[in-house]
């Protein structure tokens, strides 16, 4: 047998017939990631059922030299789950392992395997009056090992923090089959490096998470959910200062967009209704919460918010949804941003941060210098204004032809704003992680020192690179192909 | 000129008079640990001025294969920053580097040297209406890089975490002389590892901060602050759960103390009186607190928490401070516990953590197993049951010799309280850190996975060894001295 079939067949014999598999037609539909913007081979694709397989996969993997590609929902938006076009590596869906491994109500914890569903996690505590605090659009097919590899955001980190700030501990295989566990939480613990927070975010190029210990929080038991009018995205940073000193702690989500985007949901949507009579520059979404201890006051401070902002100046108009139906309703506009907006035609979409204080000067700055630099294209800034963060997107002109249209000028168009960001000294990725996408912009753009130091990481946890090869910062040689 | 000679040369040329010293007199001072456990040698104490001094110093360490000492307060409990004897080694002030670079008060955010006082910080951020929410008993002395390269505690980890949920930025030299530069803070950025997370807790072997931007919150108006008196551990557990669901956010500070340390502080300080009329197997101190948005519902909280408490038999007894000043003197009892039981006699203390679900069980088993498998030796535990950490003491016999003792028996009780921590997978070092107090109980106690995974990131890091060498995971062959 070639050293490929003695791999293929130890795996199959090692996983069995659920846990491996090499029928194209079973791994195709995660060859390619979810923006369709990657599509690779691969060798095969397993599915083990618990840890020690994930460790004996590893292990065989490395006696045979072959690349492992973790994957989870496949739902990234950065291609990092998605293998390249050599087909030498094979795919390591966590799917499989989906369940809960312990529930302490008590302590407000769960500890649950890497493949599980984030909406599935939602159900399974919401029964017991608690809540994850952590919430995106793909929250169907997300899984909790890909959220936490890639340290996903959402629209609650600015009061709950990322994913970073949800996990208590984690279990992962690393490249040389050995398991890092850390699952029983420790509050607090200072014996050496913290390597939970090292594998966070690592994209599966340090190790491959497969369980992980959670923080919960409280239910909500109530929410307050406000639309503004604004002048200025510089009112809307001012807006923000003021609820944080008025709210405090209730102040969950401050997303801003501008009168572009909520005309486009207002177009694409037959159910959207502006919030407000007449039509702003800017708008601010900002959502006040409380768990039962502090419910009754919440619909006070909401109106305290809304007259102090009025009296100060600070909005042109506002109004707070009267029932949960209309606040609902508001969020809907919010979230239907993203495919109102791709109705309109193709965009470069950049997720960018800078300082929080920052970005209301740098959207102000940036948007009518790429209009100038690209005539007739459209830039529209919109979301977490109050995490420094927003999606920035580049929309094409009408006559603009889709497909042909990215790979040239729109790629200039992306290389531009990355420039801009760099100089406010932002993030080129905010949110969604480098993976294939960005890792190219990345080389470019980051600061060399730290560049170095994440290669000496990767250089000594996976001197091969076996583990993910090709994403985020990729060692200069590679795995040997079979 | 030996090479020796030709470094302190150079060091003396690039640093200047008050920069560097080789004079026996200004060193001695920093050879001894705070708790006078390690004294040791040095070639010279460095005192740099910026960032770029320190950077230019190490590179020079470089040159001539000198190991550095990185040092803030002196203040550590685990002689981390404590030269061995070799006299090899350079200590590494950073004290002199103690500006405030960056204050934005908007954003609630500072910015500075890794070697300003930790009670310089809160009387800097407190003129502007805010708080930097970490403190413990050396705060007259303890520096920002120090509390970093430790990942400190104090009695505020229960709400607000301990240092590394502070730190939002820092700047370190690394030990190839780069300066790795993470200081504007971006809430959102997914570009590869958190380096910033590796550095904090690493005890200056991995790098060398020299600056952190840390987040502020708004300064307290109220706090309420109570006194229970109970009859088992358990129950202090229970009333830790209430006091959560009751209070949430406002939630504090929880601390325990047994009897026995109630006795020894009434004993000890002529000033000190018990809250309650009768003396109770065990009593917690609560402290809630709110800023303006909630300071006027804290009163009523506070009563509502304690009238719940006697309603379903959590407390044997309880009391709520009447003013600030009797806040004060409950605090007062918990902070002269350890003055208090020093006066007793020597003891061995243990800075430990379980599982927060199961300390209380773990002291309920731990305080007999000790002091039926010591005869004449009395167990002790207090501190913050909120965070699963408690400060373990156990008190040498009346008759024992002071510095035999601890030699003799008190290592052999201290490898078996480690042995029960890590029985109930909890962690030899919850707060302190392992410096050379602990290395060794380290190397025998840990997870041999973790272990490795440490040093193959030290040793990518720091390949000669040269950042305070001999601390927490040395490399197995270290510099070659001089």
């Amino acid at each position: 047998m070639s050293t490929k079939d003695t791999f293929l067949s130890g795996a199959a014999q090692l996983l069995g017939e659920r846990g491996f598999t090499t029928d194209a037609d079973m791994i195709s539909p995660w060859l390619t990631d979810w923006r369709g913007r990657f599509t690779g081979r691969a060798l095969g694709m397993a599915s083990p059922a618990d840890t020690q397989q994930v460790a004996a996969l590893v292990r065989l993997c490395g006696d045979h030299g072959v690349p492992i590609v973790p994957q989870g929902g496949n739902s990234g938006m950065s291609g990092g789950a998605t293998p390249d076009k050599t087909g030498d590596a094979i795919v390591l869906s966590l799917r499989r392992m989906d369940k809960v491994r312990r529930f302490d109500v008590d302590a407000r914890q769960i500890t649950c395997d890497a493949g599980m569903i984030l909406q599935t996690l939602h159900e399974a505590v919401e029964g017991e009056n608690l809540r994850f605090p952590l919430t995106l659009g793909g929250k169907g097919s997300a899984t909790i090992g890909g959220l936490i590899s890639t340290n996903a955001g959402g629209t609650q980190v600015l009061r709950h923090g990322s994913m970073r700030s949800q996990v208590l501990g984690i279990e992962a295989v690393m490249a040389d089959g050995t398991v890092f566990d850390s699952l029983r939480p420790l509050k607090k613990d200072n014996r050496g490096f913290d390597l939970k927070q090292l594998l966070i975010g690592s994209e599966g190029t340090l190790g491959i998470v497969t369980a992980a210990t959670l923080r919960l929080l409280p239910a909500l038991a109530d929410r307050a959910v406000l639309w503004a009018g604004l002048a200025d995205i510089r009112d809307a940073r001012k807006l923000l200062l003021h609820a944080e000193r008025v709210a405090g702690d209730a102040l969950e989500g401050f997303e801003v967009m501008p009168r572009h985007s909520l005309d486009a949901v207002l177009t694409h949507s037959a159910n959207a209704r502006a919030p407000l009579q007449d039509a702003h520059p800017w708008n601010a979404l900002i959502e006040l919460t409380a768990d039962a201890s502090g419910a009754d006051a919440l619909p006070a401070l909401a109106q305290q918010l809304l007259e102090s902002a009025f009296e100060q100046d600070l909005v042109a108009d506002a109004t707070i949804a009267r029932n949960e139906a209309q606040a609902e309703a508001f969020w809907m506009l919010r979230d239907e941003i993203a495919p109102a907006e791709r109705a309109l035609g193709p965009a470069m979409q950049h997720d960018i941060s800078v300082p929080v204080a920052d970005m209301a000067d740098f959207v102000a700055d940036a948007v009518p210098k790429v209009e100038s630099a690209f005539p007739g294209h459209t830039a529209v800034a919109f979301g977490h204004l109050g995490d420094g963060n927003v999606h920035f997107h580049v929309l094409a002109p009408q006559d603009a032809t889709p497909g042909e249209w990215e790979e040239s000028e729109g790629k200039t168009i992306s290389a531009f704003v990355h420039d801009q960001v760099t100089a406010w000294k932002g993030s080129i990725s905010a949110e969604h992680g480098i993976g294939q996408l960005k890792r190219d912009e990345l080389a470019r753009l980051a600061d060399p020192a730290q560049l170095a130091i994440m290669r000496q990481v990767k250089q000594a946890l996976d001197p091969r690179g076996l583990l993910n090869p090709g994403k985020l910062v990729p060692l200069e040689t590679g795995a040997e192909p079979l």
